[in-house]
């Protein structure tokens, strides 16, 4: 509410045209539920336009039903949960609906929304074990209504791969590049696409990868332009922001 | 080159209609320019909507003439350069025409662009201590023609100072978010904002701040959806990135 | 004992007033009682205001066992355990009375005192996954007679969740901020409160969060004036401080 | 503003008993100065006890001048600035009265205010290379009216420095334990102390005290109760949060 | 293809020697299959004299599989893979012929090849329990044909061991020296030797061997020439590069 | 053999006083047996007064076997075994004599040695969780003949317990002082003893101990003189390293 | 020396053929001469098949020149000294003939040798920024008289540059791959190259390059096969080892 | 004092064998010399038997000269100064009679006492860069009386130097091995003798040796036994240290 929305309000209530209660409401209004171990932030779909989505690692099935629940009960038809286990899967689906895809951790609770197809998100890996967390970025995008080019297994110490399919990442609007050990994906596809990268270092590799460290080092450290970083592993975070900036044409 | 169009090519060559040195040039051509020292990427305005840009930091006033004076001699009408010192500044104004501003150690050689003000790209700061940072993106999205809206001093220790330019941030259609010491800007703004957000963790600070690696792993942390990271004082960076997003519209 | 009792303690010997053994004793008592594995600290109770604590994590049965009826039998009416893990309760209880929180990993043998509800102690969580550690902090402000208000699952992505508590915080006497991944919770109420907050960084989180040294270093680099920090998932030490400013003002 | 004033405040409004502008005032306070490169935030004072403090690091001598006016020219009779250099003081005394301590680096612009030596602070170090962080916190209490008792150079390697001192620490309502290297002196302190104790890691050392990281986890992982720590050698931070604490007791 | 190659193609085009169709296959010949879930890089035979090798961890049992069987259904004799855990192994064996060593955790699929004893490349251990890491470079250094001389538990705690096998050393074209703890035998190896020698640090040790970093810095910091190293635990790059090195007087 | 040996050796060759083969033998006794997978430095006995020692960890029980025996059958009446599991000593005990302390992880096989009880080692711990560490050290400086006084459950947080000590750590030759979290024993230690005191941090502790690092930081840094540190849980090498300081006054 | 050699030795002296005094030199030849700071190791040249290097970092002027002269007074034409400063070697120059290159600084002392133009080494390096670690390996190379080819400028942020230059690449018989940054320059080389790679990461960057960590990391973890890594900023080591393996061929 | 002792005196004050305040004094002697800035630990020589060190990095020349003529006005002699700056000698020059060594930053002020050549302490370094810091150790160690033999430049790159000195080694009876980069030193010398090693890593080297952080976990993880390790660059403790157990064969 801003400071003319603010003004026509008060003069609304000066002149007896809206409430006292009516205008507490307007201006006080619990923009969350409470249920007690979690603040659910119903205002989020109108603020921030989509609902809020559940990450389920660390929480326990109660906790993971009474907020699955409340939210279907109310506004939502369906419920997005991150990183949950294929056992809070199957504890979870005796109370819901649920799909859930084992290799993403990814779990759609009440009715999965039709993909609109919108755009072009492509989803590049370096190698075959990156593809979980490559599928947690897709499955996101996808649920939030945008069209996924899946692109895997085009590591950089094979650069053909990655040039033979130049045309693919010249129709892109987004780009998410996921990718452990060295990471360099990032900056050959960032040096060939004039779109946004999304980086997304992944926990695969050993010794000194050091869990994710080095490709996330050197994501950041990228001499390409137009590329950024999320969290280690966090295909989430890359797909639902790659949605928000494939879906921008949209809001013209 | 795509498939199609190599067909067509080799088709016009089989048929006379194309000399073979002509097609040897479009299959061949060298997309670069080789002074030595460093390879200009020439063919970068096409293949990626913007020529190359000078990271000046670490290279002799030599290098950093030869390569700007080249580009301008060729193709480019301005030529940016990032982390540029007062003293290289000093020594190529001797030779180039050139735009310096020393907080952001930012610097145009050639005609400085008139700014195009297309869209709205907001860069908030933590404190007066982020602003040279903030500048290296302003200058840098500015000129690529993006309006920049400056929101300084707005760290979350005070965080009504935020909350009172909460249109200033739903305007926007990109949000850089830079910060030192603990970086948690960017998570808030990241739960206002329904665009993306683009976090510069900074190396202000000290002790425990480690040169800015606090607020670069709570950036990478952040709960907040929608935001992404690009290295430590990476303005410029952050500064492209949004341009790129804010312009997608136009594209359409 | 300071040297104005020694000199009488003296006086009292030299003019026969004070045998010798009596002498010896008050001047070389031996404050602890001696199980060889372990050193119990009898005298914690004068020197500091309250007994010993006992760190199950690392200790076998026996020694948990050893300890607890070794106070249980001497000065205390209980005995509060932290770090007990299920297996380490159930053993327990084989052989004293005893209260187990099973999420805060907290037992209290003998007789549980009641809670005086001194003050006011507001304990915020960023997120639902990190309620162990507070409860953790919060069933050890209660055992030693805090009054404790739970404001759980307000982390900064959606901060009006937290303005709108903000009366809560306002009537606190101290506050425990406990959060996990970017830990940008300590600083934001830092911002909003008046009196100290104790930080708790947990290792809620996964990638970079790096077993919870993102949320430490973001809150060591609070901007915030009044936050200080305790360890890792330390619900134990912000409660016990916690209580320990608390209840200052009874002391008057 | 709580609920029940906000019903008042409409209520006053629907009746003709305020105007609309007087409401507006009310409802919408720009609680902050905002000067461009910075945003004083003028209500801390009321909303936390305390103006706002300058941090001088990384500053303009511009921008200290201009931030310093504007707030002694409104409200304060004072400005506190930390970590100001001795350049950066000489060149603000030729426009503002300052107090300065070089050691400290702590400036007071505008008259200092008279110490009111409320209750009793012990600041602690462990070696004469910490006093100037030791000082920093001092100089803070002192400005904010608290008493301060210094307790220099009593580091562990020879703890009979501190148990002679046993008094002292017994008399203290908190205590600021300042030390670098291996930083024991805060848990010899908690283990002695019943108030309080305020660890502050110090980046006096070399070789593997990694400019203070050392103390910082020592005193992190500190196995005595009621410790907690700050930045390292944030001076500012102790002595503030002292402060608050050591007050407490007045406000009752 | 180089740039003369190419000319002579456009003119055998151009002159109908050579039809469009088979034109365009030899430029635009995609160098891998795709199975989807990865790009098999079939061409590296050729490019780079060897076949690709499968890096079996974080694979599931039917993504080995179908790698497997499509690469010895096509070009391969045989199949290596590494870090092929027993229960892959066992799965694998159902469908393929598979040699599998289960301390190096290595696989071949297929024909295993005879060892054609090419050169000599020596591989030292620190320890005994270095061995699987020095089995995994020895296996993969004779399935590409070198003959491998094994010198284990040599480490530098008792010196003369190593110096007793000085012969050993000096009779290598390449050697490897395998290490954890404090990785020494890589630098004291060094300075005895005249061939190259690759460094591979182990993860065995405990406490301050940070799961091989120690070893692997301490190999970085070799005071002797001719040392490079590998990642920790990377006995197959070791292997594979030992190989490279060794058989280049072969091509000769 | 030095110099002048070997020129009398050369000397009684040269007069036909010694054979060739005996004088072979001589200058190249092979100072190792060799097993294979491990090489027994018998050589050590003579050259550094003690047998080698078998690190266990990471070790097949057939390797444990096969050293262990063949030590036995040739030169040693037992031979120590650390880091030991449970499950190998059950192994190895159908074979061999084997004397087991589980809670240490040391096994003796053959004839555990009587104690020889020379000189005073005093071996203190911070808590009861560094019992077992402690007792690795204990065992092995009492395997060696040394005499030890067991002190545990001292730490810092309650350093009367240290104090009331005082005449235990006077009578010390050596010290060796084991602790974790904070790690701060080995300072106070360090400032009331008069011999060297061997520091060994352990992993015991959560968070921010970051398994042992901070102790062992806190140790490296001790403002105390006549402290070193060994690895983090080492309390073999503690315990070898005291045995050989305590017992050099025997050797004068 | 071999056992035969030897048996063969101490026959001869047995037989009278050879005297005491003879023989005793042979066995124990000083292989080194000591200046008491430095213990020149005139037997590498032997043992390794190249003179000492002087690493100049750290040494005074004295030291330096000490070790050159005694070393061009006996066995030496010429002395290579590394990471020698401007200023060292204008003190050197004053006393004895000097080479010096300032960006690589790297000197030679005496006559410096003719390249022999041996093989081929390509040296590549990612950007501008590298070209002094780059030379410092370059003329290491060339003074062991291998042919070098310089390939700068070639990052992956535009990796047709790379490209293009892949008959280059394809010649090589070695390569130094020198990149800062993310250092990914290695992995795509190391996928199109059939020889060693050898990467040498540099502290070109700022941020989250920590100095040449990331680029470090990024090397180790290389998904190419061939490639092993060298010490930041280690030119000199990459040109010794790619010569000693440049000239493997020679020995045949 | 002991408690037999504590009775005694009692006892003597009990019968008017001694006054109260005699006794006063003996049983709170004030063990200190309280200068404000610091408190000299007079005690020490008693109950260590060597008089407090100062070291002198950060501590202003007015605090260096105060705590210095402070001790030669009483009790000492002569007082050591560690990490004594050039510039600091320099001024404390002025007012007292100072040795100073500007390699080792060690100064002696008062009478230097004659060196009373006890025993051996063996010095050794890696390379003439360790110098510094070998000779900190070795001033140290003469000073307390120690006799020192020195061992420069035996680094493990060129092993036989260090083999060729094994008659110096096996006539130590402490040895201080000094060494950055690997580090190797330690475990090799480790190896060879059958007297307590103490490992001084230092910090010299470049890129992955982190200012000695490499040879400082290298040293940790000594595989050898009897080594310990004192921080990076600590000369002074372990000079200190090696006397203290190179003259216990002195005491019995």
């Amino acid at each position: 509410m801003n400071k003319e929305e603010l003004r026509e309000l008060l003069e609304a209530v000066s002149q007896g045209e809206l409430s006292v209660d009516t205008a507490l409401t307007k201006l006080k209004l619990q923009p969350y539920e409470d249920l007690g171990f979690a603040k659910i932030d119903t205002h989020r779909g109108i603020r921030q336009g989509a609902e809020e989505v559940i990450f389920a690692q660390g929480k326990t099935v109660q906790q993971l039903l009474g907020i699955t629940t409340h939210m279907l009960d109310n506004a939502a038809d369906s419920v997005l949960l991150t990183r949950l286990s294929a056992q809070q899967a199957q504890a979870l689906r005796q109370s819901v609906k649920l799909f859930y895809d084992e290799s993403a951790h990814i779990g759609i609770a009440g009715e999965r929304p039709q993909n609109k197809n919108i755009g072009n998100i492509v989803i590049a890996t370096g190698g075959t074990g990156d593809i979980p967390v490559a599928e947690e970025a897709a499955l996101t995008a996808e649920y939030y209504g945008n069209r996924v080019t899946r692109l895997y297994d085009v590591g950089v110490a094979g650069v053909h791969r990655l040039l033979d399919n130049a045309e693919t990442i010249a129709g892109a609007k987004v780009i998410i590049a996921v990718a452990g050990m060295e990471g360099a994906l990032a900056s050959v596809i960032g040096g060939m696409a004039d779109c946004p990268v999304i980086a997304v270092p992944t926990s695969v590799g050993y010794g000194a990868s050091f869990h994710g460290l080095s490709a996330l080092l050197s994501m950041l450290n990228s001499c390409a332009c137009g590329v950024s970083v999320v969290n280690i592993d966090n295909g989430f975070g890359a797909g639902y922001l790659a949605g928000m900036i494939n879906k921008m044409q949209e809001r013209v």
